[in-house]
This record gives structure tokens, sequence and C-alpha cells, in this order.
């Protein structure tokens, strides 16, 4: 019988994996990474952002062929016509996705085999802060609620470590819990 | 000659954010908001959030027909195979949209009308530290740099207030610089 070595797991090719962690290992400057965005504003609340270049592994990236575009805007109760999620929304967006890829990244190398892994965030927010109406309130979420469910060939206890190490190494759960200086420029000719 | 009061104003009816305004002031129990996002897991780095249902302005809002929806992906450098802007993008859309919005909306209040908002948002991360072979650098990024490109009726020193105020009440600036606290549970059965 022949045998055919199954390196992919959870989508991840796990061969790929380890020859990319032990590329950085050997040079760290391959770890860099700029992303970036471009928005314009269309009317109202409706804007649009492109994502497509960005530089990582020493150089800069051309493997996307066409760039994504991601609208957003606000419902009418926000003065808005609904064009696309709202940018707090957004934000929850980026934390799922950021958590939901580093768990089936960390499952992948621990040999642990997920089949379902679902999550519903919820963030709370007075609206009066962002509104310029009460400087007592903050203008974000005051928390965030993330709940997982997760299935896979592991005992719960696997299962919650999973969580647990994709929670302490998420890109945006760190950005959102612990905050990152932000520059802001304006050119206006 | 009949006379038409114009109350839109960068595509904001300012008749209805005065109204808004007014209605949160008498009643700050109307400035409570929830926002969700629920995520599936597809297939190694591609996951998808669908967004509907919110609570505000005092009820559980049905105005959306349909969800939302918004893809994450990695592209084949960060192991995955391209199916949406990776998680970090995702938050930069959220800071590049929340500023924008927040800056259109007091340049309404403000009676500035505006011509041109663009923006270029860059952010810097090590990837070493997400990918788990360094603890010597953070996850997220280390910095975020905003360039904005503003035009509209009102001289520089005036466009530049705007965004100086937008950035103060901005609710993703708030929540990208100063953190907010999060929760995550987890459910394995």
């Amino acid at each position: 019988m022949s045998q055919v070595l199954e390196t992919t797991r959870n989508g991840v090719d796990t061969q790929v994996m380890y020859g990319t962690l032990d590329a950085i290992k050997a040079d760290p400057s391959l770890g860099r990474f700029q992303f970036r965005v471009h928005n314009h504003w269309i009317d109202g609340a409706h804007n649009r952002s492109t994502i497509k270049g960005f530089y990582g592994a020493g150089q800069e990236d051309t493997s996307r062929a066409e760039a994504f575009s991601l609208d957003a805007g606000e419902p009418a109760v926000l003065l808005g016509v609904d064009t696309g999620p709202n940018p707090a929304e957004a934000l929850l967006h980026a934390l799922a996705a950021c958590l939901t890829t580093s768990l089936v990244y960390v499952a992948a190398a621990r040999k642990v085999r997920l089949t379902e892994v679902e999550s519903t965030l919820e963030g709370d927010m007075d609206v009066r802060g962002a509104l310029g109406v009460s400087d007592e309130v903050r203008n974000g979420f005051t928390r965030i609620r993330v709940s997982f469910k997760v299935k896979g060939d592991a005992p719960a206890e696997k299962l919650r470590e999973v969580v647990e190490r994709a929670r302490a190494r998420s890109a945006v759960y760190d950005m959102v819990t612990n905050g990152v200086p932000v520059e802001v420029g304006v050119v206006t000719d």
C-alpha cells in the first residue's frame, strides 16, 4: 500500500507553515510587515477602502492581482443610508477574523483537526461620546464580549488551550486590548 | 421666488442630525448601542462575518433587510489563499472609515462643504509576535500612520480643525489608541 503524507490540516499546509517559521527564525528581518489601506469618501457616511499592496518577508508583495474593496456606512438611526457595516462593526469583524485565524493556525500546529469554529461578538457603546453630546462617556466600546463555539478531534481541555494560545498571539486582540500609537497627518491642498 | 431650504450637507441631512442630537440630549438612554458580529470559519485563514442586527436608540433595530458579509483571508506568504483582506487590514479599514465619517459629520455640523476626503493608512508589524516565534515583539502594529487629504469650501485652518475634532470624537480611533477590555468565552460542545 502506498502512503500519502498528509501535511494539510484545517486548510493550512503545515509543511509550508514550519518552513515559514524556520525561515523567519533564521532571518528575523523577514518578519517585518507593513499593511496599508486607502480610503475615499463617497457621500455622507459612505466611504470605501481599497486594499492591495503590502510589504513583508523582505519585499513588496505583488501576489494580489486585484484590490479588495470594503464599503462602510451607518444605519438610518446614525444618519446614514446603510451602505455597509459601520466602522465599529468593522472593528468587531477584524477582531473575530484574527482570533479565528490564530485559532485555526495554532490548532494546525498542535495536530488538532477542527470541525467547527463560530463566534459571536458584542460591543457596548454609548454614542453620546462619538456624537459629541457628552464628555462623560468614552467614544468607543466600553467592553467587547467574544463567545466562541469550537469543535474538533481533541478533548475540551485541549480545545480551550488552543483558544487561549490564539488569544495570546492574535495581532488584532493585542491592538484592541492594548492600543496602538496612531499619528494623523492632514494635507489640505 | 420660492426658496428651498437646503438642509443636506456632505450627504448628511443636518435637520435630522440636529433632531437626533436633541433627542439624545433629552433622553440619554437613547445613546446606548450594542453592535454585533457573527463569524464562522470556512477553511484555513478564510472566515466570514455576518452583520445585521444591533440595539440602539431604545430598541432592537430592524431596518436592515439583509445581513452584510465580510470575508477575511491571508496572502500566500502568511499561509492563506487570499480570500479577503487580512484582519490587520480590516482594522485599518475600520479606523479609516470611522475617522472619515466623523470628519464628514463634523464638517456638516460646522457648515463646511467637503469636496474630497481621502486617506492612506499604514501599520507596521513584526509578524514574529503573532506567529509565536518571538516574545520580544508585540503581536499587533507598533504604530499606525494616517495621512488625510481634505478639500472643501473652507480655509485650510478650518479644515484642519474639522479633522482634529473628528479625531477627538472617533469611536474607532478611541478604541485603537486607548484599548478596550475584551472577554473571551469558549463553548466546546
